[in-house]
């Protein structure tokens, strides 16, 4: 069996001198505490601080990094535990966990292998890496530390070393869990929630109409028509921001923002409801509310995050048979100077207003977003997100942005995921990645190692804290 | 005269650490056998068996790599020896060759100067570097060995220790090279065809009529009408796989594939035999066979090779003086996610279907043929292609590649080429290109050497063993 | 307070083999004269010789890759010297210094940040960082300098060692002060004219009628039809060469050209006189300009230099406030193998055209410049621009374009810059960067020390001179 046991130096330069340098950074920002201002860990998991299930469960199934490429390799999404036309899947969690063993090798090289890695070693110290051979035997392991009170989410989140942990939440969701972790003297933590409007987006989505009904019931606002929608996601702002919520998201095909006249979105809002919509209605619509929204952020100084650019779902029998998020969400080609150039005219320079921008599309780091980061006040760089959220792209991206917006115009690290378990392998993969990046700099002369190490600090914690507004 | 020597260390990494890594990857697949799943090998030069013609012929003419960079330079193309406007190119052999000696410096930095260094000195045993001075003599030397029984093509094929060399022919060839050769006992080498369809998928194409009869001829089925090309192409596919053919290869400016009601694509077929094809007709008439062709993959498991984007003869007074293939086809912008979403809904999890995707644009890796490897069964990531055959660009592929899709859904090297002498120094490349990189990843920390060692054997013969069926 | 002593080894490789290749590359061309062919320095500065203004004036305030990052940090355009709604900054000059010098941890990272220490270090003595604190005596001991003879433009243009300086000048302009400084005997620099009819391009922008007037008023023949815009063109290029002209600038949204017929190209200069443009027209006016310099080119041989793609003025009310080229022009995405066929076609293979072509995107260098450059003998691989002017791009822009295009067919640097003082700071990291770039292929043996130190003095001076026809 092979060890594992991950490398003290991972992930930094190869060259002594650099290696030298980057050990030095990295040591400074190693132990800090862990921002995360964008992910998908469900608060109700620090409320109820319930033991995690099983370690298909916890660390597989829900995970469309893991299944999505052992999916490439023939392994169909059942015998990965997701649920097929609403039967639960076949498998067992032995199985499932089984399958995970038996394909890693099909991760080396990959981000995944690298955070497993880390998060099986560190978190529970596993020291032997995953096989057929002993995949029961690592089952058992975890299985068995689960079960202890160390590994309680809530001790979790304390050895973590997490200060700020954003949720991602429909503007209807009460925010209890949030409410009641907030008001919980045994919880010392911070837990936001994020405030993500798209299901109102696109009034030809089949879950447009309910959505808007549940928004009506927890704003007590008719959502009936165009003017009552926006007072409801107005008020629903107002109520994740009392909430402790300092940012929104948004997942949109492209980022287009174009104002509507009220009285054409009216007509187009009763058209949807009443099943009329004409050609060109909903994207017209949906171009409106991305402008909507930033309009209220330029108000409400909610911190705008954006998200464009992903073909969701793109095989149409697996979306059929195992639902959305999947695995085959997929990277459509990303663009931002034209598309925004609306609402950065009409809000760029309000200091109110913030706006950070993700891609898929690494082409646009130094075409668009770095230029649009240096000269906007508003606009932030965000970190490589999804596809791109890895050691290699993050060089790519510090090299391609740092020429236009400098490091200060950057977000930090996003973590982006609901595999809690991996956010310190993660968060450290970054503040690896950033120590290497730096010490290039530092050892090719362009930059002072002192001031390397405050730009190491600040993107780790200070940045995110401000940027964030947290 | 500078000295010519390939460094045995060639294109590994400059830190100590990484070389001493590479170096031993390197060695690992340095002597493996050389698995060529496509390229532009004519099956009758190993059928026949006759000594190759001189030095220009063979290395310079016929290789637009070569071209058009000396073309760029100034050199009219008449005097690389090819033929303007039917007549043969007046200028005699060692003039070509006298012509590419005093460009050698033109080539400085290039995979051109690479390959030739490479193959003059391993292939021919030349150890100076070629130059207006020495034309004549390096000419003759390579006439001489030309002339000698060790340098016929069957003792190279054996010298190259090529183990599978596939070759691409038209769908009405009949294979009798191929036929021919498999029957030889005095050759043991595998020699298979691949199935290019090219000449059947653009209605309006000049060609495409004489291309059908042809067709006709071959497959004794009438091509007059859409359900018998379709039944021809289906004919020759059988003939093909009977001749070993495990692979076919389209190259369309798009990668788009829709089907069309069978009604609609008969209606088209004969308007473009009648010669009143409508404005639209013949994209949607390629579109269409595009699908059908993945189709037919899906069906008779024959390996779906797709070589989209390149835009041909862009020059068209050098098209009419000489020809197409002659320097000027340039790379298109790709895209592969939204073109192909309909042939992968319909195709893309079925176990007999095969697609490897081929660029010319670097773009694609990250954003799309990365992520669609790593999550359809059936798509696998075509190495870099022509303009990007590159050392460099081997690297940047890799590493956008492998964050997605690992390095198990990748094809392994494919040398495309129609310089037969070349292949060994391509493939050499390639494998020096996987060392480093790998050796990047372990002195990183990434990989351990052992699991590196065995990835390089895969990408080297186990996996081009595996994804093109041989 | 800290250092600046900028590095002897600065942007050369980390590892110590490929360093001490890169270092003595860099020996070599270290102190060759600065060959400038294209740039924005006024020729009447050189022309007067008088002293140059304040710090700020000469630093800061017209440098829009300084303001601009500033900008982004939240600091007011009008603070930084730039004239608002016609009404002069209120800000004075030392404190447009002070806001630069807080500001310079912004520029870590970043271009302007090496520019500027090898510029206030190497040009004004400067030996300490600068900072809020110590902003007022940097800027006594600047103004102190500009005060003295060593100061004077001339004197500069000497310590520079500058051999050629390109201006970039209207059609209109008489050249004046080209002219006074070709005869003054005390001055033996080459200042020369760039021809840049920008103006003329476009029919519907509001100062097209204005621009006809001035360059008929040049000329002295009648622009008010295309036909005489022509001849003007004709006459004020053949002008610019008489003053030592050997090039052009175009620099538009798009490279494409396509040529309209005559009496179509006169119907839209009549209805662009009339104020009854067409939609359509004013685009299909411009693309047909950009054919018929092409054409020009081809007949004078003036060398075309191509910058397009730059959405200009993206933010409208700073553009009302404070006018254009105030850091918010932005990159578009790139084309030029689709929109130059038409060009290319016409005259890509006449040894009398030269086109440079330039972007700021940097996708293109692969998958569009390298490959023309690598046919077609009129086609140059321009130096990365603007955005992409900085040291990290220039690596990856030497990796893309050599592998299609070699050495031979790129331009040499072009510092394009409006900032005298920076220019030979601009030229020394072009030169570290090709130093770096090419001891990277040394190292790896992919090219000799000798054949390198070649390459490098020729993409300092020799291609300069030769492309640009100096």
């Amino acid at each position: 069996m092979t060890a594992l046991s991950p490398h003290p130096d991972r992930l930094l330069p190869s060259d002594p001198t650099e290696r030298a340098i980057a050990r030095r950074l990295y040591a400074e920002i190693a132990g800090l505490p862990i921002i995360s201002p964008h992910g998908h860990v469900d608060a109700a998991l620090l409320r109820d601080n319930r033991p995690f299930g099983d370690p298909a469960e916890l660390l597989i199934t829900p995970d469309h990094y893991v299944t999505r490429l052992l999916h490439a390799h023939g392994v169909g999404l059942g015998r990965l535990g997701i649920a097929e036309n609403g039967a639960p899947s076949p498998a067992s969690a032995r199985e499932i966990w089984a399958e995970f063993c038996a394909g890693w090798s099909h991760f080396a090289g990959t981000p995944v292998r690298y955070w497993f890695e880390t998060e099986l070693h560190d978190v529970f110290g596993i020291t032997r890496a995953p096989s057929a051979a002993n995949a029961g035997e690592l089952y058992d392991a975890i299985a068995e530390r689960l079960a202890t009170p160390e590994y309680l989410p809530r001790a979790l989140f304390e050895r973590f070393n997490i200060e700020v942990l954003a949720t991602t939440d429909d503007p209807a969701d009460d925010l209890a869990a949030h409410r009641d972790l907030a008001a919980d003297p045994g919880f010392s933590g911070r837990v936001l929630p994020t405030f993500r409007a798209d299901r109102y987006m696109d009034p030809a989505e089949s879950t447009w109409i309910a959505a808007l009904g549940r928004l009506a019931a927890a704003s007590d606002i008719d959502t009936g028509s165009y003017a009552g929608l926006l007072a409801a996601l107005r008020d629903r702002r107002a109520y994740f921001a009392r909430h402790g919520g300092t940012s929104t998201d948004t997942g949109v095909i492209e980022a287009t923002g174009e104002p509507l006249a009220e009285a054409e979105a009216e007509r187009i809002h009763a058209a949807a409801l009443a099943g009329t919509l004409a050609p060109g209605d909903a994207v017209a619509y949906r171009r409106n509310m991305l402008y909507r929204l930033a309009e209220m952020a330029s108000q409400d100084g909610l911190v705008m995050q954006l998200h464009p650019g992903v073909i969701r779902s793109h095989h149409a029998a697996t979306l059929a048979r195992f639902g959305p998020d999947t695995g085959h969400d997929l990277p459509d080609s990303g663009a931002f100077t034209r598309p925004l150039r609306r609402i950065l005219n009409d809000f760029g320079v309000n200091p109110t207003f913030r706006l950070a921008l993700f891609t898929v599309d690494e082409t646009v780091f130094s075409r668009e977003i770095g230029p649009l980061a240096g000269f906007y006040p508003s606009v932030y760089a965000g970190a490589p997100w999804w596809f791109i959220d890895t050691p290699g792209a993050i060089g790519r991206y510090r090299a391609a942005v740092t020429d236009s917006a400098g490091f200060g115009k950057t977000t930090g690290f996003i973590d982006d995921t609901r595999a809690f378990c991996s956010i310190p392998a993660r968060h450290d993969m970054s503040r690896r990645a950033d120590a290497a990046f730096l010490a290039g700099l530092v050892a090719g002369h362009q930059l002072g190692e002192d001031e390397a190490a405050r730009i190491a600090v600040d993107l780790t914690v200070t940045q995110p804290r401000e940027v964030f507004r947290l």
